[in-house]
């Protein structure tokens, strides 16, 4: 944890801390005297002629619930505006007298489909409230929208201990939302409500935020969690079949990097789960039907790669697959590709590399590629150039403290991290036969 | 640590997460199989009849170094490239061949008396690197000033995990500075040079940055330290002395609130200290001299308060002395009042509402008083009226969940928080004997 900088002139101390009566007090290993709450930080200090230094290693608990829910917007339920507390929390939150406020920010096209749902919510519930509709488009995820909701949320006024910003909407305007919630005296507590299937399976599970600066995607954002995520599939009804596409993409990501029995799903169930728009039928209660397995699976892979990595002090990421050329890819032809779509293409190329590499077989490549065209996924695209990786990868190695960190697929649900850069022979093969077999086929 | 939101059908699975080979696996505490790293982030899985919910509890360990260092613009000293590093870490760094580079912000003033210095120490350790001088100065304390930063980042280029992002000047340069590289990337290491007394002994130790918004005190921020804070005393060579007063409160705050030694320093040396700008004398070499010991028991007495509440989960902090009405005050009469100034007029007005309470004596209060006014630190302000008082406390009792919490002296050199609202009676009896004695001496 700490790394060793003692010179061997200097003399290191280890400092617990401990709270009497409302103070901290450090004390030594070895002259434990005071007793009180024992703090997990820790300071170490050294002395040396040049002076006193010290090392503090302080760590703080991120903690978010993740709920599954049907009728979000349902006033009999509670989730909405409780869901984020635990019984003791809501016990207190509710001898407190005071209405609740809430200020919501809903994507504008959300809005026209649930805003008077919404609005019909938080009257049913007695809740003083505020609805900011906002075009949370992958064009204007920018610094300026969340200053717009800054603004909005400052006149409004909000406890901001106790009065979480509610984020209803895509990835870009949870995204927006939760940078703001962030910013905002420096963390308020805010809850994500996907509605769509992309940003129910990727954003909401994690902690980033962020929005585009200076043409590069996501480039200013911070890692800081909501308090809550509620996840209601019945927002599907009313996706276009594209957006269901788009979000099955990342799910992909996840059955491919590590979960075999996922990719099977996917492989026979995909197109029918695009079609029904991964609604569950009801038909048989006991056992668990594909739609509702499918969505279970992706959220805990993802949790699991996610909760012990969540300021990606850990520059190996599984979750990474898909997300080296795409952000490029897509941040040059906005908005031609929806994310999970540029992801697919990155995927799809990436597969190339991992048969050239000998990691997958032949066999293996064509029953991915078959199972992203029977959820109706683009494989090629004509923007993804040569040049175009070559020009990701380079710029990802920059940022990447001297290694370029590439997942990639070993098998149908394994996966490793690759450390090197790949060579140009077999970028450039690999490149050329995806470009053969697939620019007819689905690619645009 | 995490609250029991089980409903009664529900049934609650704790999974740890392990990693092998590259992949996280979760386990329950009953069915350990695999065996690899562990990790100390869990995920608690509920399942009822309504659905999945999952809580993610999971910690980040930041870390950073406090280091006290002598010419620090001295080419042949290492701190300001390396200090950042451990010994390990250095040695990687070094095997790099690329020159390093380093985008330095600074404060215009700042610049003036030392840029030509710090161009000199960059270049003669064959460092890639930019100075950008900024008025940063509490008016320009807002969003644009990060984003010009940001901007002139983005166009300079940095590995933003190994070439910190360097803010040499006051508290305002380090907080826009930290908010600047906290943003960017999600976070890009930094480094603070504090040049003034009050950033030394405050922003420099903790986790804080911050922008001004819609007339509110660092209303915008994130807490995110600096890699690493490098403490040089001789800066303060070039500070007029009401920046020396100006740091001498925020000292005089740790010594109220926990350290009657240090108080006692501050009492019998304050003027001396503030005449030689707590130089170091160094004629007695073997035993530590007041200036050293008033400034390492500020700096301890910080740490100590801070590490174990970094995010400030808890509400409870003894550093907020001082802090409970100033911000309205600075805020109101900008920029007639520095900082530490308004900090001085808020403890001073608290001192005598602790008298009210009977925590004090009206001798351990004319003490304090007159050690405040020694340091030549204003003890009254004829804008810290009532109303302001009133107005503040209301306004800090809607973010703190409830309750206000207010420390308060309690003798010289410890202190208690109280949690209600101060009636109106003391305020009142307070603010009218703090403004007959106090109103002609030294006020403004």
């Amino acid at each position: 944890m700490i790394s060793n900088n003692n010179s061997s002139c200097s003399q290191q101390t280890k400092f617990n801390l401990v709270q009497v009566k409302g103070t901290w007090i450090r004390q030594s290993d070895q002259f434990q005297l005071a007793e009180g709450k024992l703090s997990d930080a820790k300071i170490y200090e050294n002395k040396s002629e040049h002076g006193v230094s010290w090392t503090v290693v302080s760590p703080v608990v991120f903690t978010y619930r993740v709920i599954q829910c049907k009728n979000t917007l349902d006033p009999t339920n509670d989730t909405l505006l409780w869901g984020h507390l635990g019984e003791e929390e809501l016990k207190h939150t509710l001898s407190n007298c005071k209405p609740p406020k809430r200020f919501v920010v809903i994507d504008e096209n959300v809005n026209k489909l649930y805003g008077s749902q919404v609005s019909q919510y938080f009257k049913a519930r007695g809740v003083v409230y505020k609805i900011l509709p906002l075009p949370t488009t992958e064009e204007n995820k920018c610094m300026e929208l969340v200053t717009k909701i800054l603004e909005e949320v400052h006149e409004f006024g909000i406890d901001r201990r106790s009065e979480p910003i509610v984020a209803i909407g895509g990835g870009v305007c949870l995204d927006v939302v939760g940078l703001a919630a962030s910013l905002y005296r420096r963390r308020t507590p805010y809850i994500r409500v996907p509605t769509t299937l992309l940003s129910y399976i990727d954003a909401s599970v994690g902690a980033k935020t962020g929005v585009n600066f200076a043409g590069g995607k996501n480039k200013l954002g911070s890692y800081v969690p909501p308090v809550a995520a509620f996840l209601d599939c019945s927002f599907f009804q009313t996706l276009p079949p594209r957006q269901i596409s788009n979000g099955m993409a990342e799910m992909l990501k996840m059955a491919l990097m590590k979960h075999r029995g996922l990719f099977e799903l996917m492989e026979t169930e995909g197109r029918k789960l695009l079609h029904t728009k991964l609604q569950v039928c009801e038909t048989s209660p006991e056992q668990e039907d594909s739609a509702t397995a499918t969505i279970r699976i992706a959220i805990e892979t993802m949790l699991e790669e996610l909760a012990p990595n969540l300021w990606e002090d850990d520059l190996d990421r599984l979750v990474d697959f898909g997300h080296l050329i795409s952000p490029e890819l897509e941040m040059r032809i906005l908005p031609a590709l929806l994310h999970g779509e540029a992801v697919n293409i990155d995927m799809s190329f990436m597969v190339y590399v991992a048969v050239q590499k000998g990691l997958l077989t032949v066999d293996e490549k064509n029953r991915i590629i078959q199972c992203m065209l029977s959820m109706e996924l683009p494989v090629w695209h004509r923007d993804c150039t040569l040049e175009l990786v070559q020009k990701s990868l380079k710029e990802r190695l920059k940022h990447s403290a001297g290694s370029l960190r590439m997942p990639l697929p070993t098998g149908l649900g394994t996966a490793e991290i690759f450390h090197g850069m790949i060579g140009d022979g077999i970028l450039c093969q690999a490149h050329k036969k995806w470009t053969d077999e697939l620019s007819s086929s689905g690619g645009k």
